[in-house]
């Protein structure tokens, strides 16, 4: 009975947004557990994308907790009632880890599994401790703009991988489905969880994206990135910083197109020669499989004709994708990419 | 299949232990938001009762994150695959609230429901933060010791109560019972959660205790309290500061009979008289439903056939509780109560 109610539990309301938080766009990547100032204007770009009347009245905080370096705790509660309706419910968060956990993930193999090694199970631990930190911190940064944020962390969530990361063995999302029926934005965050082949791994913010896209099919997905990650000419492709990595993305004016089999390509504007152009670079700290996993996931989820929008962070053009101004139709001036389904 | 896995997941070690962290043992109860010193002695305990082997080696920690105050975080790898092994896995932590959570939930009355009302809401939120935050402190706390603690929120794992909170609707141990079986030490917590009759509630750690209790069937169970918490003569019942309550319970010297119905009372030494003075006083800040919930969700893990010893926390005595000591016999000179299903 208990599992069948489980099994059986959908949202009632249709999801309007899943939205990716990119470790490196949150945190400051070389700078060790260290956050980002783009989290506080990410969390106002949610509220702002939320927020269904056009009136502003004060943001109430929900974080009535101590914070360290803060004499007092914000705690307001008498304006509640008179508060402007979120639309909260139509919206999942899930972020990356950036400088928090790669650290100790990568220094104890975590995600090559061996959980009878003391290291590793030390590992395991101690990746755990530093992603939920992160985890918690970006549920008080979304509460304190009025955002009714949930901490899910995945492990907890009962995700079990096998085959590494990329296959997800378990996976009960009928707990988030809950809490957005219940009017809360659950934030869930890459982990480190049980893997039924190798002991334990790490799964990635990606997978559980494109898992949680394919049972709860939102309107849109998100990616919020640390860099508008793409220009592109007829015969090279590059980040903005002109060192990242090679992709085969296109800005705006460029769709991929997703083929039945997964694979997928640029369909406007036409580069014939693109296809050749394709090249993956993985960074060496990066445990979570990097940049293939990355845009194989984002490939996925366009493919089940859910649009996808790359986007960089805190920028005008992220509040515009979060919004759901994209949807019918791609305004000239905006920046970013885009991932469409084109039968 | 998936759920099948879940359904029919139980540890395949027996369980040797249910710790519950009294909020007061562990937090300054009237100290917003402030942890105890006790938790530093609780967790070397832990570590201890865990320590199989006798020799000492070098603890080395689990939790690699920054901690405020700190300079330098400790991460040394090295020494792992040299360390004693600890018999983790026969050991569950639950701990309560103390005053973390308890601010937040009475102020928006998270306990009493209604999460259409948006000051509910925010406190469910502003109650999850406070009360995850305390988890996150003790899973790292623990971790320092090399104990492998890993926090799993009620919430997050799906607990739903049923009957405000003292019914659990739905609550799935198999993934507390994989963590355990992987040699992890899973840390719960009470929580705010969704409950089916009034939206949400508190679900208390008594009764989630309880729960594990009832489906991991432990050897025994250990409440760590801040006093040692009655002395008792033939008409009066009173806490060690004489302030707390009158509880219907007995030092080591008495014990209490569980009843076949549930009631339960004490049967060694025999007080006549002892059952018209049963009497029950609920801290009006309580939002977990007080001593009445506490006493008997004791007497109904008692009534499983498990002992349980109330001990005060970070003491001689709570060591030999948690270490096993008392199972077959209880020594005279140790302190604390023993409540034990007499047939």
């Amino acid at each position: 009975m208990e599992d069948e109610n489980r099994r059986q539990f959908h949202p009632t309301k249709p999801i309007r947004c899943i939205v990716k938080l990119g470790g490196a766009a949150i945190t400051w990547k070389n700078d060790f557990e260290r956050i980002s100032e783009n989290l506080e204007i990410v969390s106002q770009q949610l509220r702002q994308a939320m927020t269904v009347s056009t009136s502003c009245g004060k943001v109430l905080g929900m974080d009535w907790s101590k914070r360290p370096g803060f004499e007092e705790t914000s705690c307001v509660v008498d304006g509640f009632n008179f508060q402007p309706d979120l639309d909260s419910s139509h919206f999942i968060v899930v972020h990356g880890a950036g400088s928090f956990g790669h650290f100790q993930a990568s220094k104890s193999g975590v995600h090559k599994g061996g959980l009878n090694q003391p290291l590793v199970k030390a590992g395991f631990v101690a990746t755990r401790i530093s992603v939920t930190s992160l985890n918690l911190e970006i549920v008080r940064a979304l509460a304190r703009e009025g955002v009714p944020s949930i901490g899910m962390s995945p492990f907890a969530c009962g995700w079990l991988t096998c085959e590494k990361n990329l296959q997800i063995a378990s996976a009960d999302v009928s707990m988030v489905a809950k809490a957005i029926d219940s009017g809360f934005v659950p934030v869930l965050h890459g982990d480190a969880v049980l893997d039924t082949s190798q002991g334990c791994t790490i799964l990635s913010g990606d997978v559980i994206i494109r898992h949680l896209a394919e049972q709860l099919k939102p309107e849109f997905v998100v990616f919020l990135h640390a860099q508008r990650i793409v220009h592109c000419d007829t015969d090279s492709i590059f980040s903005e910083s002109s060192t990242l990595l090679k992709w085969m993305l296109q800005d705006v004016d460029g769709f991929p197109k997703v083929h039945e089999d997964g694979k997928w390509s640029v369909v406007k504007p036409t580069f014939e020669n693109l296809n050749k152009q394709v090249e993956f670079t993985v960074a060496a700290h990066d445990t979570t499989g990097g940049m293939v996993t990355k845009i194989s996931e984002a490939a996925m989820i366009a493919k089940l004709g859910i649009d996808v929008y790359i986007v960089k962070v805190a920028t005008s053009h992220s509040l515009r994708a979060l919004s759901g101004e994209l949807k019918d139709n791609i305004p000239e001036d905006w920046l970013g990419t885009v991932i469409r389904f084109q039968r």
